[in-house]
């Protein structure tokens, strides 16, 4: 295949990605992009990179990248109950490799045009494999959900199922090993992640507080108690293990339920008296939503298993943490 | 120094860095940003990326490193004539060096201050080092400056001097030498550019059409006529050259100033009957506004020397093609 630059390469690939808005009003080609926020909504701006080596292997599959690139950051839009809008792309790659950015920005695309949001820029370099995607959402003026809403007494919550994705990443470096069944689900959680967009949004009504799960429960539930000012109970029992996770690791999926990244579920607070809220709007969207555990005035988190308090020490999960 | 983690870097050089602004409801420290966009005000977004070895020299120091991955944004929304607001921070890098990250930062953020740019949200990773910077800003609904608008007869022109910011590279590489004074200069103008924020802002009034020097004026005048459907001629003898550039390049300067990229002017087109506003603008701002060609019909750029039409044939600057 012939080499191109990257003006060609932007033009084939990333011109057409995603999916066509009527809001935006200049998209790839110029030095920026124009776009238009509705009248009495709030912008929300996050972003969020993958790079070789701390994000993912070398050897990754491409799509997957181009997915979990995306949905990385539709997570935290989904955190705050916006909906995305307009992404914007920087892709450093060892060599102009068509084949790979095709595959790449198939897995971008299909994610982007499941939740409507345009690609308004990206920029190619070359260098060691990194991603950084940037993502504008909106949101109702002052209705967005944070981290620092939790009060004691509201049931401390989750989405999906936790730990999976660690499972599949520990089958991708060969850490573990599973039946071919429970082995292709895992290893789906972790290279074609859900992020929680409508959910998100529709929390906004339902929850006090609300995080995405990208560095394990016990990191993120901390950093949303930690900025509400509270605690909380977690009963390990009640973490909401899927029944591949159960089958590749037995006893020890509730550890990867706790300590996992990469989940992209949301943990949330709910006062008690919309629990009954939180369940109409899970049958709904065909989200499970547990809560499996309770805010406290109390700060610090407190494990609870089938035998009482369990001692539990665990390093936080930190992209600047070394294996050594 | 003590290793910090992700979190405790963010907090402590980024959490504060930059502007503050009024309009930012939720800064660094949530799941994503909450910021208002104006109303009658369009959102106006880019990012751009520096990666080491592709943009910069390993061992470039971090203060440049800071102000120049801001400045290459904030020349991006100087062509659009819009005025810088938000901006984001991925930042990979090989170790937790918190002297070299607070070195960075301060180059950063006097840059943002001075453009009233607030830092709203970064993520830090461990890998080769690698700076992106997604920047948002605003402008009044209708009124962006883009590369199309150039017409048969308009005024071809350029900000301030060209060519400055690839002596002071190669200096830096050891490929030039020249005296201190000059040297200096020059270096300058690679490690701290320029973004013409102002005079972008104030081309709305003025230019057809505009688009950053970010890749040399050979390839960017080119880019804007071909967005605009029409070609140029260029007199090379009136393009702007400082006076550090003729001192340590002498006869070669004008080719630095029509191929050498990273100047982070501005090349905008004005139709003749703005020319006195154009004038006008210039004393005002401070900033020397030279017109060095005209628009016509007849698709390309046609370069006119000394002695007449000039054979020239170069490569485009591209950060895919490899210099062997």
């Amino acid at each position: 295949m012939a080499r191109m630059n990257e003006s060609e390469l932007i033009e084939r690939f990333l011109r057409h990605a995603g999916a066509p808005r009527t809001d935006v009003t200049l998209g790839i080609g110029d030095d920026a992009a124009i776009v238009t926020v509705p009248a009495g909504q709030e912008l929300v701006l996050t972003t969020d990179a993958l790079v070789e080596g701390a994000h993912f292997l070398p050897g990754s599959p491409a799509r997957s990248l181009g997915h979990r690139s995306l949905a990385i950051n539709l997570s935290d839009l989904a955190a705050m109950g916006a909906l995305p809008r307009w992404a914007l792309l920087s892709l450093t790659m060892p060599d102009a490799d068509a084949g790979w950015l095709e595959a790449f920005v198939a897995g971008f695309s299909a994610l982007a045009r499941e939740h409507q949001v345009a690609l308004v820029g990206g920029n190619l370099t070359r260098g060691p494999l990194s991603i950084t995607v940037q993502l504008a959402g909106v949101v109702p003026t002052g209705t967005a959900l944070r981290r620092s809403g939790a009060r004691a007494g509201d049931l401390l919550c989750v989405s999906g199922t936790l730990g999976d994705a660690r499972g599949g990443l520990e089958l991708q470096q060969g850490l573990l090993a599973a039946a071919a069944e429970p082995a292709a689900a895992l290893l789906a959680r972790f290279e074609y992640p859900t992020a929680r967009v409508a959910l998100g949004s529709e929390l906004r009504a339902v929850a006090s507080a609300c995080i995405d799960i990208s560095d394990g429960l016990l990191t993120d539930a901390g950093r949303l108690l930690t900025a509400s000012r509270v605690g909380a109970q977690l009963r390990v029992g009640q973490l909401p293990l899927s029944a591949a996770l159960q089958q590749a690791l037995g006893d020890r999926a509730w550890q990867h339920a706790l300590l996992g990244g990469e989940d992209y579920e949301l943990c949330f607070t709910v006062p008690p008296a919309r629990a009954g809220q939180l369940a109409q709007l899970s049958q709904r969207l065909g989200v499970a939503c547990t809560a499996c555990g309770v805010v406290r005035a109390e700060t610090g988190l407190e494990l609870l298993g089938a035998a009482g308090v369990m001692q539990f020490s665990a390093a936080p999960f930190d992209h600047f943490q070394r294996a050594d």
